[in-house]
């Protein structure tokens, strides 16, 4: 029986680029020990206070329908945090609650685009940028960036590739890059959306960890507040990715369409997460500083590990809880070195060329493991690529 | 801004045919005390036990992203309860688990339509229908029923709408009509998709709650399994409406496609509540009888409450939490008569015409109160119908 062309052209064809992961998976089970810093998840739970908070909403009887757009002290609450980061005046009626910031991606596309629209997006790129355009019935397109620029797109490429495009989304702390946008990048953003006449969507899930410069949300900058979506989420910022719950920020009209939306395609997010969520956002900033203090740890110990060589290169590690290693001294692509490094020092790490082809030649190390066993996989991760540029060497005279 | 055309038109335009229920609960929030018979949702809240069993999973660490496709455990349990039901080999390949209901009618009109394709549906129909269509995509094609066959779609409808179809959407038990399709309908219905290559999509969260007849799933017909795609949920069975957690069962390699899907629009469902669900699943029959028990008993309630008078008639009550009540005999719609009764009565039903054409002239009434409650709140709908029949003869004379 026939598929709609739609889903079956969901990933694009071909490899979805986690071959590396997949392997790595295959070896854990088959009783080899990996380390694996792959995947952007805490390698801590969430907290028991959160979870206890949850328990409690579900055995008090918060167990039916919820309100469609989420509750409303959720809604609040969303709305005075995003109101206390960026200046701008935001209510209950800008935000909608999805199930998690990958629903917010879909629902943002789908209220922006027709089929056929273009939506574009930077490369590199979150895995599933292109595949949810392609869900929403869009087609992607992407502003190819360059290790030259830090991987921030320039005020030609946004401007060009964006023209008769319906929306452009960009994710700033970045994944998979580390890198945080400058006000100067963040300025070209909003010139290209205003001067093409684009919705922005703005995925800011990883604005609590940030180690150098300062997030802006282009939301706040001037005649942004109209064309801006942004996609929050509790999962980087609270350790609640299993817990599903995000949103939507945006103009009251447009969160008005995407409650109709979700009527439709969710109905909704459990109360008692909704409750949960809630109680972790009025936990204070110590609870958000205390979930991303771990990175802000290995991100110094990354910088350490990294002197005394120049095999292995950082882009700039600003925020986020990933390192985007630079190994083309090494002469190899990403996706060899990374399945080498699996085979040889069973270490697991992404290929840069999983987001997209600005990231050949590089790595996407995931700071997800614990400080020493950290220290120890970059260390030999390091020492592989040592060898690995030996032998480019020595094989570069028969080349 | 402009939004796209898809979220701007999803309900189609108009009221949405919620007026009644929304005028309820404006007087319940003025203090005004109303019975409330609008929402398919029970008197009870979720058993202790199952969420305590959720607090047990999140507690003991499963709080990180889960496997996409659902856990291996709950695909495996539901698979299980399926064959058990229907006879069909079904494994844990067939499964993907979704945020609920909701989303599994959203995915599988995604997974089959692509935009512009007709999907057809049954009129009298759960509301969301006609706009879960529209936001996949597609477009909406009733085939309007009648009291006449209890509502239930005759073999000429079904296969001269569905000509030229990509899909057919049927919901047995019904939710609003309260009735549960025949064999010889649900023969026919398989007879339209084979004629017609149609993927059947059978929205079977009501399955638990038959007080007459059988449940037939139409995947157990020669022929359907590889084109029917069964949408289930925890909500209705196991009285979990606000966990958000149900599937959709069909080919396996429609399932591998689904799973790409939800990547892309959801990234899974929450670990903790998958293991609550799978936690009920595996309590036995008793639990979900228990949670149907009200509404056998309320169903023979209405029988009762019913008898003696012939202004209100109750379309045959075979199944789900609803009774469907025939109004024409007192000449006024059902909007008339559920705004009538809402001023008089302080009593909330929702109009037939809020599902369509089809059910002008009726009501549904939710079997969703105490039985007390429920029995007099039935008794004076009955009572003011009396009197609204009383004014409808004294003003034909005028007419």
């Amino acid at each position: 029986m026939k598929l709609s062309h739609r889903i079956t052209q969901i990933t694009g064809g071909g490899s979805d680029g986690w071959d590396v992961f997949y392997k790595a998976r295959r070896m854990i089970a088959d009783g080899i020990p990996v380390t694996e810093l792959t995947i952007g998840e805490h390698d801590i739970p969430t907290s028991p206070d959160i979870l206890n908070a949850m328990h409690a909403a579900a055995i008090g009887g918060h167990t039916g329908y919820a309100e469609v757009p989420g509750t409303h002290a959720l809604r609040k609450s969303v709305a005075a945090r995003i109101a206390n980061r960026t200046g701008v005046p935001t209510t209950a009626e800008n935000i909608v609650i999805t199930p998690g910031g990958q629903a917010a991606l879909f629902a943002a596309h789908t209220a922006i685009c027709d089929p056929g629209d273009t939506a574009a997006y930077i490369d590199p790129f979150y895995t599933t940028y292109p595949g949810t355009i392609r869900g929403a019935g869009a087609v992607p397109k992407p502003i190819v960036t360059s290790p030259q620029t830090a991987f921030q797109p320039t005020a030609e490429a946004l401007m060009a590739v964006t023209k008769g495009a319906r929306s452009l989304l960009v994710n700033t702390p970045n994944n998979p890059t580390g890198v945080v946008y400058s006000a100067k990048t963040l300025q070209r953003i909003a010139d290209a959306c205003i001067a093409n006449d684009l919705w922005l969507i703005s995925d800011e899930v990883y604005d609590t960890q940030v180690w150098e410069g300062t997030h802006v949300s282009p939301r706040a900058l001037p005649g942004m507040a109209e064309r801006t979506m942004v996609v929050g989420s509790m999962s980087k910022s609270h350790a609640m990715t299993g817990s599903r719950v995000g949103w939507i920020c945006g103009p009251a009209e447009a969160v008005a369409h995407l409650v109709n939306l979700s009527t439709h395609t969710t109905y909704g997010v459990a109360g008692f997460v909704q409750d949960a969520a809630d109680f972790a956002l009025n936990s204070g900033t110590a609870v958000e500083e205390a979930v991303a203090a771990p990175f802000r740890r290995r991100r110094a110990l990354t910088m350490k590990a990294l002197e005394g060589q120049n095999v292995v290169r950082a882009v700039p590690v600003q925020g986020a809880m990933y390192v985007m290693l630079d190994l083309r001294a090494t002469g190899m692509s990403g996706e060899e070195f990374a399945n080498a490094l699996l085979e040889a020092e069973h270490i697991a790490v992404m290929p840069g060329e999983s987001f997209g082809q600005a990231a050949a030649g590089h790595l996407r190390v995931a700071m997800t493991v614990a400080d020493d066993q950290y220290v120890d996989a970059l260390s030999r991760l390091i020492a592989f690529a040592g060898t690995c540029a030996g032998h480019t060497t020595r094989r570069s005279p028969r080349a």
